[in-house]
């Protein structure tokens, strides 16, 4: 059932203990939701804690430092920014379908929660937060201001992306407001500048593996294990990449693949118009109109085959 | 003399027509001004003319294609973005000591005009124009409000650099609110993201040619003419690379050195604290803290070694 803002309210005021569920190859906006919301039912006298299926990168230490909370059995369960239970990886299973309150962005939401407030409007489920706070007449605490300003400006490509709205603007400026002292400049160069050697490197590499195809209108960019061990990278390292799938000026959708233990991560992304949500749609996933994803198994000459199938038949 | 918006508005409703000066090696923010400027005279009736030592950029075509405006010997002389009058070129010997009104944001302004309005905390000198605008009780036009918005996004890094303040951001959702109808993204995508085949193999190359000085706080790129006319660059396609020169984690300052027919221009970036407008000021140049430049003559290695002692002496 989708809510709003008073109904989400009245549930976490109710609330006793809570688990928050965040998305599998978790990323600043769902961290940020995370502990948020765990700093904010804290204010309330509410003991939370927050899970993943993977650990939390590293360059999120300042926002996850306060600790994910101890282990509890929770009664209430709260997802942020998980549009499918299926993107809880291992805790699917034990929480997917008692998923109690969903907050959320992602117009592929699948309404699998009991509640669910959603905003497709915000540029970030921390936008969401924000608004909610506000309406509950919360004074976000100056680490609630850092998660929230992290989770909108990582889902906002820092507000280059169309989901920046005026209003993800306005909020930006009222956290900017409220906590002077936050060094915001340096959160941005840690989440989109900063780079090791190593991956200053492995970006040049990526770009060298540029393939085109439908006239440049597409470009694929495709990791596998024999690469990531060649170039001694993990998993972890490989957050980012998407966008160089559509630095090209013909292209139109961009697609970044990194093979995984036993498939293959397919990132969308969309250059301006072709809505890639309804691509991935078409092979199992989802997302955002300029960001999406799916993931395939098999072959990758097939994937690949099958990918530009897909878009093609979206954009020709 | 530094003046406010009402000393500001006085000029501009009281000027029969203008010549509006941008600075050298021109950016998103000076043309973006200049033209803003230019319909703002406009809307008042009054006929005005955008100049510029150098070409603009064909990326910046959507602000300029309604034409800089026809030759005529101007009665009032306005500079915009422009620091000091050496940033005219050669339009330094002909209107240098005769700027009525220069409106900028660069701590650096040398006061060379007969008024200033200068508002050293705006992240850009279109935030300053969209604050004079509205002051004036002037409607921004929505071809201004795109050289508005346009100067504001590029000089700030896309909202990224510590210039970025709350109000940078309100003035922002402002704009968005008026004219919904600019997409705003596609703009974004054309500063931020699109690239040649080319400038995409530039950064790679660019890449591999970071040197690291002073334990790494300091990372020097240079590039000769002879690593241009092998890479079949021109001058144009160098804009917008000195910030691959702080993308190590430990870099403090980052130095671009692009060599010009007789001299070499040094684009400093500064990674969090340093003041590198003040560095540069120690060469003959200036800027803002987090971004600055110089240009010296001479041997390459020379300027090098001079550099990193600058450097050393503000940071060691």
């Amino acid at each position: 059932m989708y809510i709003g803002f008073s109904e989400a309210e009245t549930f976490l005021r109710n609330c006793k203990d809570a688990v928050i569920i965040t998305h599998r190859n978790p990323d600043g906006d769902c961290i940020g939701a995370g502990f948020a919301i765990k700093e904010i039912l804290k204010q309330l006298g509410i003991k939370s804690r927050v899970i993943c299926h993977d650990d939390f990168p590293k360059r999120y230490d300042f926002l996850t430092q306060g600790g994910a909370g101890e282990e509890f059995e929770p009664q209430a369960v709260i997802a942020v920014d998980v549009a499918d239970t299926k993107l809880m990886g291992k805790y699917q299973e034990i929480y997917g379908d008692k998923v109690n309150l969903c907050i959320d962005h992602h117009i592929s939401n699948k309404n699998y929660a009991e509640k669910t407030l959603l905003r497709v409007d915000a540029a970030a489920t921390c936008e969401v937060i924000y608004d909610l706070a506000k309406f509950m007449g919360i004074k976000i605490t100056k680490h609630c201001a850092e998660c929230l300003y992290t989770g909108i400006a990582t889902d906002s490509g820092c507000f280059k992306f169309a989901s920046t709205t005026p209003h993800t603007h306005e909020v930006t400026a009222e956290i900017m407001r409220e906590y002077s002292d936050i060094e915001f400049a340096r959160i941005n160069r840690y989440m989109f500048d900063v780079k090791s050697v190593g991956r200053v490197k492995l970006e040049s590499r990526l770009n060298e593996m540029i393939e085109t195809y439908l006239d440049g209108k597409l470009c694929i960019i495709s990791v596998t294990r024999e690469i990531m061990s060649e170039l001694g990278m993990n998993d972890d390292e490989f957050e980012g990449f998407a966008p160089l799938t559509i630095q090209y000026e013909n292209a139109e959708v961009g697609i970044f693949i990194r093979q995984r233990s036993d498939d293959y991560k397919c990132s969308f992304r969309s250059a301006d118009k072709v809505n890639v949500s309804e691509i991935c749609e078409t092979l199992g996933g989802g997302g955002h109109a300029k960001a999406a994803g799916c993931n395939i198994s098999g072959n990758l000459d097939d994937i690949k085959k099958q990918l530009v199938e897909a878009v093609r038949k979206a954009i020709c």
